[in-house]
């Protein structure tokens, strides 16, 4: 067996990176992809690092012109509002679908309309939806047709703080995530903001009074904890490519000794295969999973007081999105979860 | 009159930054530097950046050999260690140190051996030195003979969190640095770590367990807030060459409404002529203060919570030292503050 | 005297450079400034490193609402196709022009056409327009009206390539200039092409079957030979925001020694303040010259072969832009020629 | 069948990136390695990146402890000087040898010494050694017990140059190489030339009156063109990590059309997996190969002139070193070309 898989959207980063990985993947393909820019151009000519891969005969077609007949999945990388519109049609063939973008992530309707400014299309399906993190929601992933795959933060902040919070050990309504991102995360466009020439050589914080995914870390922080979370969000913007360095800050309710945290890591992630817990003291970089699906973990307590630093590291591209979005489908369609994501980083 | 200066130790890249510094200053020059590497060569040869400057007949003597008779001041940009070594004859001698090193940063001269590795070599010193940040210690530089110029996530940490402490509104023993730095901040030296290879692309946390400038920021926070401080500070490596991002947590004692926080930090800043605080809502760029003697600063207060999270960014070899370096000189010999820095930032 | 000018399309870094360099300029300040896009606004609120300049009261207008009146120069830093429209008007009211856009350089209107795809607007100040090289036109500089600045790449190559020419020792049928140059080149833009996740971490050439340098370059190498000149012209793009290194290669017409090289670049540039000649057998970086008005230039002769390498390296921003304009103005108003532009460059 | 492999002297970026390869090769396994700064460590411990690869019971031994019996093949990633002293040993025990290092490219064991300067340990094996170029080379290498790994720059040089000269269509005697390379040509270690703050946002060229791979690259041409061959071989260093662009430059000896030129690139590579000929016009970046192991090539004919400008890209750890020598293991033991290097490039 041999998945097709359609692309809708596939012309920004996240589009390209399914596109690298299911050409990497044994049992799943790229059959379809859409772009309203690139309609009638050959994958391989818009992206020329793509020649001489299994995409010679694919194009893109118009979003409106799009037949999905024949494709087991869909990957939605458009922007968010397009895949709320295709849902439910996608559904009624029998074709799943996961969504990297925001519009199945957050599950209160009027919340969705209040940070993305606009009324949800398809509020029917968001009780349906299954929030794509596998290491927290696998067993509904397995049996879902529609996965909301989780936003790049998100997945790194939340992999970090999950095993304080499932343990209550931490003061839930004092959190800080002070997270660094590469300007891939901001997508694959013309912007003054990650132009070259402003975006090297420097670093800025953005979005400090409120941020899209702060909603969303919140929302699935507080389902773990079974009470109200206050988060600090603080994204910044930094001269890199990929990458995506979380630094999560914690009061402990008690006094903890670091090795008693170190092993509660070790432990809640000793069988998961794309979450690294280094070993204590260690400082993990974020080229360490540049290209790879993994999030590498190390656990901090300086100067032994009550505030706990976890570090977290991802490639915003692989686990923070695409990466995700194929280990969500292995599960769904029963393959073995890490199936052609078993590369590891390009260092240097 | 112009004031004639020796550096001590003057190879790397805070003593470059010296150079280019008193090029441009109207009522000072460059008279002495020492390398132990470059001893004997011209400084314009070892640095081509120079040739064309005024550092023609300027050349690197052995440390052992120099002669600082006819200097008015010197700077030590020497590793730690060495000015402590200097400091006596220096002052005997009539002429005014500045330490760029952390030689006279702690007045305790316990605390200094733990953190440094040594006994200290001078600490009959430690309580004449002034710890050299300007907009706190200004009348006090005036009159100093010995000046500890301070570190550069210091200079960025305490300036953010200064007006919050100064008027007792936060928690003073949860306070969180968050810091992001250029690979300058490393000095000139030929390590892996600090490699192109290594630290492009890429972000890492490091010294989580414990660096040298957390004391020293304790130290002089403490002494404002008048009791004991507690602070988590965790630098992070950036793949950038020159600039300093601190994102500064603390949780307010009582609740506060952002613009009265905004007013605050302008009031306190409104005399400085290199601080410069944003408008509300803005965040900072590094890049804005690049080569620049300014600490840029912004106050926000995310979903009017009870955390302020005050951004400030410098340029570690200008603010951050050679700048500050030069502003203490300034006020130690009388000469308007700003002499010679009033440069804007090289932008792009 | 204080020097009044106006900056017509300020808004890109040839502007913002413009400003940086008139803000230290002892006897000349910007006066006015257009933008279309940030009309009414003030340029300090529009580029956050100029807060602190002198600038408070500077504003940009809309292009046509710009009065020049008052002003003794004008810099045109908009792209292509403007300066034409106003040239005249502004040499009625005796206000002398700098363009640092293209469109006065080419001397033949049929060429300009041609390269620039639109019909010159301003023919018949063609032939008044000097070339604002000033170490081969300076004379003419000092008694212009009208200055047509050389472009970023022209300059380094000719500069390059003088010598040789003016001495008649090399093929100049077959000349190669392989340019690299940083992203800010291309200027101030939101482009896919110059987006920091497209122009990080790689290199690529670009518009190899032809340059609008090309012949701009040929233009004057030609007046300089006196005859025709054929120049293989190839650009690359690198993940760099300032500088361009240009690598000359010609070959000789009889064998020479490299001494005698050295010794002609020498010679030539003995008496230019901004033209610096290594010592034989070194390699200029470009970050030596960052935000510097200086060319830096080194003669080699690989494996003493009849092929000259010559190397030189600018600031595209500087020395290939609003310097060269700053050093053109001192010429045309009898200021000593380097006023204002004796910054070092900032290494690291 | 699965291959053990060793390396010798593995710490560096071509042995990590063996490492890298080797764990995505079905029928190849890493069985050895030496370091001897790392003697003792595991492989995962030292390049954490390689955590969760199959790397778990691999340590690095010292070289002189090294037990080579069970390889099959053993690929030496040490500096120059190495290889040489363990050949003959290999080669007795029926193990191949692949040199990613310089000790047998040369032919000639006195130009070996004049360029590396020191006597050649094992001359009596440079007339078995076969060059690994495999699109020249194959059916030599498919024989082969040792064989040479060419070097990065050699690599792009040829592949862009050989239709030219197999043709016999250009001035063999006047040939230019403007090669640019990323950081990590220079390998992994602690140098201050390569050091982030001193390469970061700059340029430079290096080695003009003299560079390793001109003495290799000129033999190798003179082979094809049977005479003698003038190679004028100018590299630069650019801030990129991985990657190289060569701009070739050579002079018809008579004039030619661009189509006729781009038909013969496109049949010579007809065949080859491994060399991706762009449509004309086309300009290839670095970044469409990183990670891969193809080499991207264009031709261009600037103004139908009668110079002809090839453009090669490659990354230099993958076709420039470790893939080129898993592609002639994989010739070498009968394995299909392209068994384990069949990644698309990690773009962007």
């Amino acid at each position: 067996m041999t998945l097709a898989a359609g692309i809708l959207g596939g012309a920004g980063y996240t589009g390209m990176e399914l596109l690298r990985l299911l050409a990497r993947h044994p049992r799943a393909r790229a059959a379809r992809i859409t772009s309203r820019e690139h309609a009638g151009r050959a994958v391989a000519e818009v992206f020329p690092f793509l020649r001489g891969g299994a995409f010679d005969a694919l194009a893109f077609t118009a979003p409106q012109d799009a037949n999905w007949a024949g494709c087991d999945v869909v990957f939605c990388a458009a922007p968010s509002g397009v895949a709320m519109r295709h849902a439910e049609a996608l559904l009624q063939d029998g074709i799943k679908l996961i969504d990297l973008s925001a519009d199945f992530r957050l599950r209160d309707a009027a919340l969705w309309e209040r940070w993305y400014g606009a009324p949800h299309a398809c509020p029917a399906l968001l009780a349906e939806a299954v929030y794509g993190l596998p290491e927290i929601r696998r067993a509904d992933i397995r049996g879902a047709r529609l996965v909301a795959n989780p936003g790049c933060y998100p997945t790194a902040v939340q992999l970090g703080f999950l095993p304080l919070i499932e343990n209550d050990l931490v003061d839930c309504e004092h959190l800080i995530a002070d997270v660094k991102s590469g300007v891939s995360g901001a997508g694959r466009a013309a912007s003054l903001a990650t132009a070259f020439g402003e975006a090297a050589d420097s670093c800025k914080a953005y979005s400090l009074p409120g941020h899209r995914h702060q909603p969303e870390i919140a929302q699935e922080l507080q389902r773990i904890a079974g009470r109200a979370v206050g988060l600090v969000f603080a994204p910044h913007l930094l001269p890199m490519i990929r990458g995506i360095h979380a630094t999560l800050y914690a009061r402990l309710r008690e006094r903890r000794a670091l090795p008693e945290l170190q092993q509660l890591y070790e432990r809640r992630y000793a069988a998961e295969q794309f979450v690294d817990v280094l070993p204590s003291g260690a400082h993990p970089d974020t080229r360490s999973v540049r290209g790879a699906n993994t999030c590498r973990l190390a656990v901090h307590l300086p100067q032994d007081g009550d505030s706990v630093v976890v570090l977290a590291v991802e490639d915003n591209l692989v686990k923070g999105a695409a990466g995700q979005a194929i280990q969500n489908m292995n599960l769904m369609f029963g393959l073995p979860e890490g199936e052609g994501l078993t590369d590891l980083a390009l260092v240097p």
